[in-house]
């Protein structure tokens, strides 16, 4: 799906235990900006509802990199600021709200043609991970409303699974993240699923593919 | 929602820590089924692939207790069985899989309609119970399919939310129980959320409900 233009950096989450917030992906971070001399950054708040008090938060984080961080729910017109911006941040928070508000603005084939034509840098964290894959068919959140498709971004033909976990309860009997996947390959999709633990990153660029950060990733496929 | 004459028992899950698979719940099910004379249930397995080894399974446990079990699948005609029977047992596995079985086989409306009109017993069991309530948005599932809509057989005006668990993890930073049914009330939903823990059971009977079983259930409201 993705073209050789393509650059984009998912993240399991923004939060990884032992590290304040995105401070694991920092360097990363810096260098994916930096290749294309980013100035701005857009950040996409959708994920949630506290649009200012979430952009706030990731504004402390990433202005002292030396990145301004702008909100893209303060502008009247989000399609025309996208056409103009560089690279977006999609945060992380609810995927179902997320996919549902992409459609709503019409801005999902935006940034998917933006994205493949190798004009717009893409960073996504949990949520903005799981729409950035060819479906949310796999992330972990509660469908609290219904968006009008599962299908997303697609910028690259397989699904992510964020905030991996691979422990096991020895009391609690609802489905493990592992049968869960499992559920969804038994489906007859072809495609696999990549679980990315928390503090592990996916870095794009065109067809080449490195995991990085500081937890892997488990590859399932049938 | 549900009529006067409703009569469903809601199982969290089959399985419960310390016992065997619905034995936590045998009591509860026995006196509900003999109150009407039940001699056979139909078992819907449609939340799993396997229908025939998922029916054995239940059969194998619940045929000693007295009462026949058939598994809905091995009908040509489920409408015609279910119009014809006195009991169904929905089954747990991928609640967005149950759901849209559920519609694709058009028998949704009629389990609602036999039920309100208090001529079919309900038991559900997990996803079996999920879809049991006014809609889906509460599963901890994975959608790992599109289901034309959330809206269940809304034999009770709010949510459940099966396999509830309050512990916090120290390490993982995705959403906990109590997040994801927070960010659920969010969306101005005025209808509230009922966490069952494993092992508990939502017992309904007309307009009235209890709480049976061995474990509890905790109510979310705005």
């Amino acid at each position: 799906m993705c073209s050789n233009l393509c650059q984009a950096l998912l993240l399991s989450s923004s939060n990884c235990h032992g590290y304040s917030m995105l401070q694991f992906a920092k360097e990363e971070i810096c260098t994916f900006l930096k290749q294309k001399n980013v100035a701005e950054i857009i950040f996409l708040p959708y994920a949630q509802n506290n649009y200012d008090g979430y952009t706030a938060k990731v504004k402390e984080v990433i202005e002292p990199w030396g990145f301004k961080v702008s909100g893209a729910h303060t502008s009247t017109d989000p399609i025309n600021l996208l056409v103009n911006s560089k690279a977006i941040f999609v945060g992380g928070g609810n995927t179902f709200l997320l996919l549902k508000r992409l459609y709503d603005l019409n801005i999902l084939p935006l940034i998917r043609k933006r994205v493949e034509e190798g004009n717009l840098l893409y960073i996504g964290s949990s949520a903005g991970t799981n729409v950035a894959t060819r479906s949310i068919h796999t992330t972990n959140d509660m469908p609290i409303i219904y968006p009008p498709t599962f299908d997303a971004i697609g910028l690259v033909p397989f699904n992510i699974n964020p905030h991996y976990i691979d422990s096991v309860s020895e009391t609690h009997k609802g489905e493990t993240r592992d049968q869960r996947i499992g559920e969804y390959m038994e489906m007859n999709h072809a495609s696999p699923v990549v679980g990315l633990r928390e503090g592990s990153i996916l870095r794009i660029n065109g067809s080449a593919l490195s995991i990085t950060g500081v937890a892997g990733a488990v590859l399932f496929r049938k």
